[in-house]
């Protein structure tokens, strides 16, 4: 081999892996920064393994939010070739939404083209920007709509061997009049980027001459309808930007300045620990934050939000300026009309069963928001159950044959180790003994009327997993590792007995892990609601939220953009120009 | 004294002066990052100066471009009060929205907000979100329109007692049909950001199913008509930006992109030196730029740009994907408006004194885009200069009297001067010389006749302004220094002899000093065409031209928020999501 004298190596490296380069790079910057920044980077790719063509099973992916990408991201099986079909050419980091609509994050920081994720992977992939408006699971064909008109029409078809659907869902209006028409969402980059030139706009339109002071009021009320995590960051970051850099720029209409945040039910954040209720709540009204609890918006117009008392039915107007909807999320038309279409009418998302294949249909899956997983009851099959566990066909259950099928049982029905955790109880054999009684465990066996009363309240544990990025994540991330696993699975399944029928499930099936969820009140302080109830609350879960933050985010790009954005911030604060 | 230890000192020091502190933590970056950003910080200020309020003139702005915020800018009078009137709360860096139509530079990062321009200022400043509408002169009113509707209505009216109009200009379509409805223009930032939404639309389009090889190349034909800096400069941006950033994510649509420049005359940059013109036409032709000079647009459709050669008058029809418009300025409505009501009808912007006051308003002042120098000629103020010159009446004057107006005579008639460089004269009396031969000099006596005949050549060196950021910046710094200096220059004038009247002039006029252009060709060549006929092309020109537009930030923080850009799209390129 040659000797390379410096340059000439670095020009080598530069030449073969100019990425990993400027990384470098940028690196420096970033370590001297603040650590924050750290791992995971997926650096080129290089060849795509070779696979018959004609052989080659075709996946369409219907959409690009958490489920879609991390399924794209995850995916690594050259046997198949991938199409993505979605409005949106690109991933964006929801949780920073609220950021946005404040101007501490920049829209374009957040997101990250889908062709820049699919590009680098071993399978073949291609992207169409266009919207699915119709699912034929007969046909095996999904139906797309593009924005604009070509060769003089805007739609096409495209065919698929197996469908993931990872659409989404939409904000749910409850069918309150006048919100499609007056208020915002923060589902979308776009609508966020709206929310702040809105937001600029109020504070300009109250400043403007000849108006009165009612009118000043009511431009600066700003409204947020729902108590969710959403809600709360919103209303919070508003705070903030309104009293960190607003103020200085118009002190005239500082003190017209209302926040209000209405939520039907009794406390706000309820999906968290009482204890980060307790504090947000606390915090909000030192803020000046007006929480209004169990009042339900019934009618919204362009200048006044109508709202229902849930205590007394008392109903009360306010004028408003700009008010946030995010109250919770509904099915969107396409998948509702695909829900009719196979019987699923009256359900509130496509149900499906735990590989996340929609009921039914085999080559169908559907993870995220528009998904959910219809957990199989432990009563339905508790016959079957018994038949398979009772090897020697005595009609009776045995202590020994039990505990043959139970780490199966367990993984089949989680809400069994759910119940057994809530009971307090070490393993099932403890569930028989309940019925049976305190004589000695290895003689205990139990018929089949023992065995069904013994589990008959198992399944009041069953819950739908929250629709948040998190599950839509490790969903996407599960499916594609099935798919990466297929051929190997199909030899030798690894998931649990099935009950009723032959065999083993090919695949284990797909269980969520809670790591903990993040709430920023503003002021730098966060609740942070981890996994095993522990909570932290304060500044430090604040750095612990900016780290967790950036190194969640899909790309070395994203993450040293969203960095630097929160530096700008911090050296410069929140941009006011209206745009 | 106290003792301060170290901590109390930088605390302290944090609390009272918090951007100085933040801008030192910055400083220790931009400096390790390459000392491109420098100087020209504007801290803070502190205390208002007292001013009997009842005294204070009312000076009314209307306008936030380059012209308005130079002039609010460098504005420093306590002894004013200003109201600025814009339909943007912002000024943005117009010469970098090339830059931002192709992402490589952020729209918010050269945008900052005029009330923290106003906000640092000695004066009371205020600012009226509104766009106005109409100017009464006589009353001494401005009419304004709100975008939103407030009380019922969305106008409102302010008094002035100055008017500083700085408006611009609009695109100029010339009335060619259909190039309002389907080209796109770049004078404002959301037209920047419009165009790189469209640009990657395109892509994304014509990599659709099923479409037609012809559709798609139709698609990716981007045309650019105007070959002036920012045509030019946005079809090097967009060549750099297909060829570094787009094929590599849409490698199957990458032979189809085509990118046209029509030029109505000979040459594209036909302000510029021959030599830059020559390198951009060689530089655009190796680029695979189609440059077709001589073809004037008559027609735009929606999908074809009619054009017809001005040579033999043939017409020719192309079609086109996306099409920007840049072919020069004309009047914004409210100004033509103004201008018939003023008697200017038949004029293309509003013409002023060298003093930049719209003729017969002493207190109404024009610059930037919509307004033009309407400088005086010699010839019509002749007879006042030489009997203004002719101390003893005599009727004839001699080289001494002369030499005692020459300067004035210079000063108030800048063409003077050009015509004596043009000739390579020394001074004014070799104009003389010329007439009566070459007698001694210090002898010679002229006649007004002969004086007449002299200086008749003299007016045709008069010269427009170019319609730049550079021109607008100097004229509304000049403005400023004008208004700033109001009590001094009354008691004691600094201006030229009055020829047709008593005294001098109370200012020096203006008078605009061309510090160079540049014009970027894209693959990091840069044609500078500097002061004093310098010209240089090529990578050199490049950095010198980043570290201008870095310095010529209005804030620390938009020259690091530009610089931080560059740095992004040196490690990441361009990010091509759709938003």
């Amino acid at each position: 081999m040659r000797n390379f004298n410096f340059f000439e190596r670095v020009s080598r490296a530069y030449n073969d892996h100019p990425t990993l380069f400027r990384l470098v790079a940028l690196s420096t910057i970033a370590i001297s920064g603040g650590s924050i920044v750290y791992a995971e980077a997926n650096i080129g790719s290089g060849g795509r393994a070779v696979v018959d063509p004609t052989k080659k099973k075709k996946v369409v992916v219907l959409g690009t939010g958490w489920a879609g990408m991390s399924f794209l991201k995850n995916l690594n099986n050259p046997s198949y070739e991938v199409e993505v079909v979605s409005p949106r050419n690109y991933f964006a980091f929801t949780p920073l939404l609220p950021s946005v609509t404040c101007g501490t994050v920049e829209g374009r920081s957040i997101v990250e083209p889908i062709r820049n994720i699919i590009g680098k992977k071993k399978y073949d992939a291609r992207y169409w920007e266009a919207e699915c408006y119709k699912i034929d699971p007969v046909e095996k064909k999904v139906y797309c709509r593009t924005a604009a008109e070509l060769d003089g029409k805007k739609e096409f078809s495209v065919d698929y061997d197996y469908l993931v659907i990872a659409m989404g869902a939409r904000v749910n209006t409850f069918n309150t009049p006048g919100v499609e028409e007056n208020c915002h969402f923060l589902k979308e980059v776009e609508e966020a980027q709206n929310i702040r030139k809105n937001l600029i706009d109020s504070f300009e339109k109250a400043s403007l001459p000849n108006l009165s002071e009612e009118d000043r009021k009511r431009i600066l009320h700003f409204v947020v309808v729902g108590g969710g995590p959403t809600g709360v960051e919103f209303a919070a970051q508003l705070h903030d930007f309104v009293n960190d850099d607003l103020v200085k720029l118009y002190p005239k209409v500082k003190d017209h300045v209302k926040i209000t945040l209405l939520e039907a039910t009794d406390h706000i954040l309820n999906m968290f620990d009482k204890r980060i209720t307790a504090f947000a709540e606390g915090k909000f009204q030192r803020d000046g934050i007006d929480v209004k609890l169990g009042s339900m918006v019934v009618k919204v117009t362009d200048k006044e939000i109508s709202t229902k008392a849930r205590s007394n039915g008392e109903t009360f107007s306010m004028p408003y300026g700009l008010c946030l909807w995010s109250t919770g999320i509904g099915p969107r038309p396409v998948i509702k009309e695909f829900m009719q279409q196979i019987g699923q009418g009256n359900r509130r998302a496509l149900a499906t069963d735990e590989w996340l294949r929609v009921e039914g249909y085999n080559n169908i899956y559907a993870l995220g928001d528009c998904a959910t997983i219809n957990q199989r009851k432990v009563m339905e099959d508790i016959s079957a159950i018994f038949s398979k566990a009772d090897k020697d066909k005595s009609g009776t259950l045995t202590v020994k044959e039990f505990k043959e099928v139970i780490a199966d049982i367990c993984e089949r029905y989680p809400q069994v180790e759910l119940y057994l955790k809530k009971k307090q109880m070490r393993d099932i054999v403890d569930l028989l003994k309940e019925v049976k009684g305190d004589a000695a465990k290895e003689t205990i066996e139990v018929s089949i009327e023992e065995f069904k009363s013994a589990l008959s309240q198992v399944d009041s544990q069953m819950k739908n997993l929250p629709a948040t990025a998190q599950v839509a994540n490790q969903q996407g991330a599960y499916l594609a590792k099935c798919f990466n696993r297929t051929e190997e699975c199909e030899q030798n399944p690894e998931g649990p007995i099935r009950f009723r029928g032959e065999g083993r499930h090919r695949f284990h099936p797909f269980r969520y892990r809670h790591l903990g969820q993040f709430a920023p009140l503003g002021g730098e302080q966060t609740a942070a609601q981890l996994p095993g109830d522990l909570v932290s609350i304060g500044h430090s879960s604040q750095w612990l939220w900016y780290s967790v933050y950036a190194s969640k985010q899909v790309s070395w790009r994203t993450r040293a953009l969203v960095v630097s954005d929160w530096f700008r911030r911090f050296i410069f604060g929140r941009d006011s120009s209206r745009i």
